[in-house]
């Protein structure tokens, strides 16, 4: 509300009651510090294209095979000068195929890891009976659902999701990637190994270069392609030339209580009070960086 | 698949797979011009950033308060120079309040038209019990829910709404919209007046520059704001500078048979069949400029 340039305007309110929904809950009787958590250098990518940087996290617990290799590609450069080939709006951007500069039949496909036991995660429920998922919930700061019948947990295809490119074999990604720009398409859990999320750049992503819908989004042009100009691990930067990130700690009470706030919105600005449920896709994770 | 250019690659039959997805659905045994709509002119507005042109179709149907005054804005050219001084990537992007340019309070407010009865209304359905209404569906091109027990219907919060801002008080709209960029805020549904949609650009949409989450997306420096350089009524343009555009015929039964399509995907591509459900927000509505 302190923001806000322009009290007397009639929006003045609603753009506030928005800082208020966006705002994560912060409570004095709580250690503050720890409503946040800092990602593991090691598990944190920095995708810089000429727009800006892409912070990544990745997620070894749900993908550790993929991750692996994915780091290692990383760390031998090879996505350095690839592009963003095939991106449609409001769907995926897509970049890292090997062949787009002929460093293609070198890497080792992946297993699928598309969900796994259930069990020793903490999950923090956002949703039951979501439309797409038994439930719907956050694990270590990932967007997730889980069939508790079936002891199984899985990563969703909310808007910042980073995951790999396959053909039709389960077991046939291998560099390609692909990160979700637009409305989650839910559709494709459990069906593609999900391995990491934009934690910081959403906005760079969204400036990647479109290819036509007519063309299923492939750019044809190299020169119109949004270029992956380098990646880089955190770790193996020096201190000083990481960028000093924290994100929202979703197992900490102060995240369930925004989700519960979130769910029940008593604000006077609501005339048709919402239905007391939760997209899990919707819930903003926020990030700080220092 | 004909327009893929790496048929070796391995996510190629991946690329072609999303490509049937988002295909709509062309049978020739029927009318294939029908499968296509034109929407009016005198309801296609053309709102031109420096970064390209958006195209909005109105919906006077839902809103005809909202439409007649944003109309007649549009032609005083009220919205001309005025700038999208609110952007949350991920959420919404707010422009179009008068006091941007000193031009306020002499704009009346607009009365609520949040929904509407849905009676005589050719409502396609997608979904039912959807986790933010008891059924959700297209109505001439919009994505749409209804309460049939209570013969209401309402325009969903989708990507690519257009709604009316407003102060706490529901009457209390008038010129300052937004529209929706990131994962559909559905709880907003019927809380404000949506009264169109952006129906070709929202990749020019996803280009405005964005606030910061910190000053709730608020844009304190003019000159880092995107400006509304000209928004313009096609039916006022003469014919030849009218763009020629079509949009999916939501009421065909090629249309019908997509919905059936993407909610049943039987694709080999599926190692994990999804469920048989449809989220309203995510189905594309193909749009053709000739």
């Amino acid at each position: 509300m302190h923001l806000h340039p322009k009290p007397t305007n009639p929006i003045s309110l609603f753009a506030i009651f928005v800082a208020i929904l966006f705002s994560t809950t912060v409570h004095s009787d709580v250690d503050k510090a720890s409503e946040w958590r800092q990602p593991a250098a090691e598990n944190t990518v920095y995708l810089d294209t000429p727009e800006g940087r892409i912070v990544i996290e990745l997620n070894p617990v749900f993908a550790p095979k993929t991750v692996t290799q994915f780091k290692r590609l990383v760390r031998e450069k090879f996505y350095h000068g690839l592009h963003f080939y095939r991106v449609i709006d409001g769907f995926v951007a897509q970049g890292g195929d090997g062949s787009d500069l002929d460093r293609e039949l070198t890497q080792p496909t992946l297993p699928a890891e598309f969900e796994r036991s259930a069990a020793e995660l903490n999950f923090v429920s956002a949703q039951a009976n979501d439309l797409f998922a038994p439930e719907t919930g956050f694990i270590s700061g990932f967007p997730a659902a889980r069939d508790a019948e079936n002891n199984t947990a899985w990563l969703t295809h909310c808007p910042g999701v980073v995951a790999m490119a396959r053909d039709n074999t389960p077991e046939s990604g291998s560099t390609d990637f692909y990160i979700v720009i637009g409305q989650a398409p839910r559709y494709l859990d459990r069906n593609l190994t999900v391995f990491g999320r934009v934690i910081n750049g959403m906005d760079i992503v969204q400036q990647i270069n479109r290819g036509s819908s007519d063309a299923n989004g492939i750019i044809e042009n190299e020169h119109d392609q949004t270029p992956m100009v380098q990646a880089k691990i955190a770790a193996d930067l020096p201190v000083e030339q990481r960028l000093a990130i924290s994100v929202t700690n979703t197992n900490h009470s102060a995240f369930a209580e925004l989700l519960n706030n979130r769910r029940h919105r008593s604000h006077e600005f609501f005339h048709h009070r919402p239905p007391a449920v939760l997209d899990v896709c919707q819930v903003p994770i926020a990030v700080k960086v220092d």
